[in-house]
């Protein structure tokens, strides 16, 4: 981002008719999308996508789940027919819906208006062993890249992050544990629904992962490998190519955000095209957020995913561009200023 | 409202295609908004309006604001030609900006479009005595309950508080103070922006104020004519107003707050129509949601008033609308249950 941009556009924002300040994290975002846009005056999004990655993951067979695993292709279907929350709420923020099997188990789909990418058919159980190797880590963080070029070659200017994958809130407790340092226990969630005993399950098949495979905290691309999984690599690449085409991406929430911190792992710099929706109910999310320094504008105890998030947040976006462009001047209105 | 349609809303969103409440807050507002309509499928609004009332306060002659009191009528006029904060977010969520001269002072206002219904042009200085009388008090809930009905009669379903007048976070703190028992400088806050010197200053003269006028917490109506302002009680008729027809009201702010805590307190069940729309900057936002039972959706450390909050979730509380029409319930799309 152009730092000199931001600047011009916090001195715009200044002069607008209201107290210094008081319009708090849409004066973040207006500037913030100043400095990324190049212009002090940011433009609207053209167009707007959430791109949804579906995988799965063979730590399943664990019982980490309160559903099964052919639900993920199931809602598949329910994206592409338009009847999951995510579609309802994305036709109403005016964004696109962009479905990808990246990782799903079994058969391949044959669903029209999905978009096949498969790099592999579900993750390996990452207690046996790593989830996936690095080319194939590699390989799903690509296809990431390549969906969001894509995207943005078809006038999109906004970004949201979005996944389904029965299992996948393990993957993304298990990195946050691994960046953290801390014990599985006090990152792992509830996900879905499950109880207690379950999700102290939970916890201890993260840690035999983790002792299994002995990802190196420092290496990003090695905790994705090992701990997984495939719409996570994918979400990482498609954060890191929003970043490298400048284009801001807004970050749903627990497993989008575990995505997140591999991206800010490897390329620490995409940090900045970030922009967190909403503080999650799934126990952890509240850290990683710490560890990104990103504030979430929403706390609507959703833990839901798909997206849905950052779809909520794409409007909050737009009002801080509105903001920025709309509002009169202290002198422009005649307002005496403190 | 009706608490078996709220339960047959809830027995719907629990069929819809997402773990069990994941959609968190969404679910709460689409199930009271049912129990406010009387209908399970709740409808989106007609029209929406933000009703934003103007009034002045005597105790800035004690030096607690930041801004002098000719931006009030300044900030009027440029709500009236659009150029403010709250015109820019209005348009945004499709909502209609009435605005009300309830309480200026010095000359009347001969603005285009102003709403005149002032009952006092501006409120006497509560350190040496009621901010006004308690007939006073009455008319200007009155001047708030029938903006409303007007607004009623011309298909507004959803209405959004939002004030303007310098100084006005003195008397919201004094309010606070007063309902919540707890010293004036652990709820007084920096308005549009003052320093810490002032700030003490802010919270003695508060104290002082309640020390003169001794209000009765238990008397709403009491603690308003002898706090303040006219705005805050014209709020209070709004959402009293709201809450006799049956309309649901997103509260603003820290000035909105203090209104729907004089309105909790003169009628209990108003709560059950008020949704809070964000978690304010100012100091004591927190405790008056608290008070009142009420959880912000938005954290955006806004302390900008004017119905901003409240605007901006306008569109969450449609979202809730949305998403119980539109999803698809788990038979519908042929998707597995946990």
């Amino acid at each position: 981002p152009n730092r000199n941009v931001e600047e011009l556009a916090q001195r715009r924002l200044d002069n607008l008719t209201k107290p210094l300040g008081s319009l708090g994290v849409l004066e973040e975002i207006a500037s913030r999308l100043a400095g990324i846009q190049g212009q002090a005056l940011p433009k609207l999004p053209k167009e707007k996508a959430i791109i949804v990655l579906a995988g799965d993951h063979g730590v399943t067979n664990e019982g980490v789940s309160a559903f099964p695993q052919e639900v993920t292709p199931q809602m598949v279907l329910n994206f592409l027919r338009g009847g999951a929350g995510i579609n309802v709420l994305a036709r109403q923020a005016g964004a696109k819906v962009v479905v990808a099997d990246i990782g799903v188990a079994g058969e391949p789909l044959e669903y029209e208006g999905l978009i096949s990418c498969r790099v592999k058919s579900g993750t390996d159980n990452f207690v046996l062993g790593p989830a996936m190797s690095q080319e194939e880590a590699v390989k799903a963080i690509e296809t990431g890249i390549a969906l969001v070029q894509q995207q943005i070659h078809d006038s999109v200017a906004l970004v949201g992050t979005g996944e389904m994958g029965i299992g996948n809130t393990t993957p993304s407790a298990a990195i946050l544990a691994v960046f953290s340092g801390l014990n599985p226990i006090d990152v792992t969630g509830r996900g879905t629904g499950i109880d207690d005993t379950r999700m102290q399950h939970k916890a201890q098949v993260i840690a035999k992962a983790i002792e299994v495979n002995r990802p190196n905290p420092k290496d990003g691309l090695d905790v994705l490998a090992k701990m997984g999984g495939l719409e996570i690599a994918g979400l990482t690449g498609v954060i890191l190519g929003c970043a490298a085409r400048g284009i801001p991406v807004v970050i749903d929430g627990f497993i989008s955000c575990a995505a997140a911190l591999v991206a800010n792992s490897i390329a620490p710099l995409s940090r900045e095209y970030m922009f967190a929706s909403h503080l999650s109910g799934e126990q952890g999310h509240r850290l990683m957020l710490e560890l990104l320094g990103l504030k979430p504008m929403l706390h609507l105890d959703m833990r839901l995913g798909e997206g849905t998030g950052a779809s909520l947040a794409f409007h909050l976006v737009e009002s801080a561009v509105l903001i920025i462009n709309e509002m009169a001047t202290f002198d422009e209105a005649g307002v005496s200023q403190g």
